[in-house]
């Protein structure tokens, strides 16, 4: 897919990574970078990430024909009506967010102007952020997933589906309830853990840590307030794919319990099964 | 210090790396493996970690002025009492275990024979093992902790603490005790709820896993049954270690079913925290 002019609203590592890759890979001819903070605009612009920065969401959008909401999950709903007040009416606007459910239904009463919404969550990133660490390359193999909701058409979504695909990624279309249950599970509860295991972590006793714990607890490092509004907005989902986790701790507590070996190693096996699926 | 003949015990990842290292700094004239399959020595010797390979414990040793028995930490006492059987009456023999007190207080009761026993646990290592996997430069820049025995005298220790910084480890004396309450809670704890989260998982949903997951479960593609040992031996820490963790977890489980902000951004501050003090 071939465009025009993208805008990019919030040109974090997300943001910042989607403009490198467009423009690498010259698949737009104008990017703009849209933010509140002048000093993060500059860094993406500096880096290439955009042909041109503003903080003035009319100025930025009204070219635009795709409008990528790359902000935090807590403000994406809001950024889409806004962006929906000013922008074309044939524009198409999608979103970066790490939850669809709460976003997909505040949008799906309407939106408040022009443009079509399409939902999007790019699994890429890590615990970094920040325009600084954007990779024209971090959507390379990894999986997106689109999210197709009631209002948009069929070809408004392969339009999105066609747009993470350019960058690279795969594509995988769920309900907005579906994909938040599945990365409750895969990325939700797995950032949980790893800061629940290094908040309690003794910090005299840190100096013995050594790769496994690096490894185990590396998402804990992770912005706070990104977090906190992930976890806030699929609490839901996350509660319940605690309670799953929780039972399966359980049963690893009671075989070190009752010292059963045979219950120990099919645990153990179990978990690398399902590790050994998977990329290292 | 340099050393004229090294025997090591089990030739995996631990032992395979030490003799590399061994080698590649000529820190002893000659590196004997001794295992009991033909396989792994032949791995061993053809990568250089050993000088030359047996099978027989007894001619293995003969000459070792230090033997290191890095066998699986459930054999760990029984090889060492083998080895004193047999070795010089002037050996040092220390271990690499990844836990300390059973095979301290098992080995307190005095050897059978010849030589001393210093107990070593190096942090290094990863979710990979066998000699195919070894590093000379796994001990660069790792803890190495050595426990003290009432029966070694200081100079037998020092020795031992001496060889690991030769290695490149920087060395930690503690009590066995203390040493297995502490990796309890920074590398065993880590490793079970690595094996949990991978376990918990649906295989339907990991083709959503990217780096989080992958990072946040590495731990649970290690070998099964060398960790279902590990966890066995120190169960009672690893126990404790589990119930402490579980007091912080219920605090974010609280914080979400509360739907409490302040709350959450406080536990993933303090996670991040302890996170932020570590390398990456």
């Amino acid at each position: 897919m071939k465009l025009d002019t993208v805008a990019i609203i919030g040109v974090g590592l997300i943001g910042g990574s989607i403009g490198l890759a467009l423009r690498q890979r010259a698949l737009a001819r104008t990017v703009v970078g849209i933010g509140r903070t002048a000093s993060r605009l500059r860094v993406a612009e500096e880096s290439g990430a955009v042909s041109r920065v503003t903080t003035d969401v009319r100025q930025g959008v009204a070219d635009a024909e795709l409008i990528v909401v790359c902000t935090p999950v807590g403000h994406i709903a809001d950024h889409v009506q806004q962006v929906s007040r000013v922008c074309r009416a044939d524009a198409l606007i999608t979103d970066a967010g790490s939850t669809k459910g709460e976003i997909c239904r505040a949008l799906a009463v309407g939106l408040a102007g022009g443009g079509v919404f399409v939902g999007s969550h790019p699994l890429a990133g890590s615990e970094k952020s920040g325009p600084e660490f954007a990779d024209p390359n971090l959507f390379e193999g990894c999986v997106t997933v689109v999210t197709a909701a009631e209002t948009a058409s069929e070809r408004r979504v392969a339009q999105v589906e066609s747009f993470w695909q350019s960058l690279g990624s795969r594509v995988l279309r769920m309900s907005p309830d579906e994909h938040d249950r599945a990365v409750a599970e895969i990325s939700h509860l797995p950032h949980l853990l790893a800061s629940a295991l290094a908040a309690a972590a003794d910090p005299q006793d840190l100096i013995l840590a050594a790769r496994g714990w690096q490894d185990t607890t590396r998402l804990a490092a992770g912005d706070v307030e990104l977090w906190r509004q992930i976890l806030s907005e699929n609490r839901r989902h996350v509660l319940q794919s605690l309670d799953k986790f929780g039972k399966v701790l359980s049963k690893f507590r009671q075989a070190l319990e009752g010292n059963d070996p045979a219950e120990l190693v099919r645990l153990l096996q179990l978990g690398k099964s399902n590790r050994d699926s998977v990329a290292s």
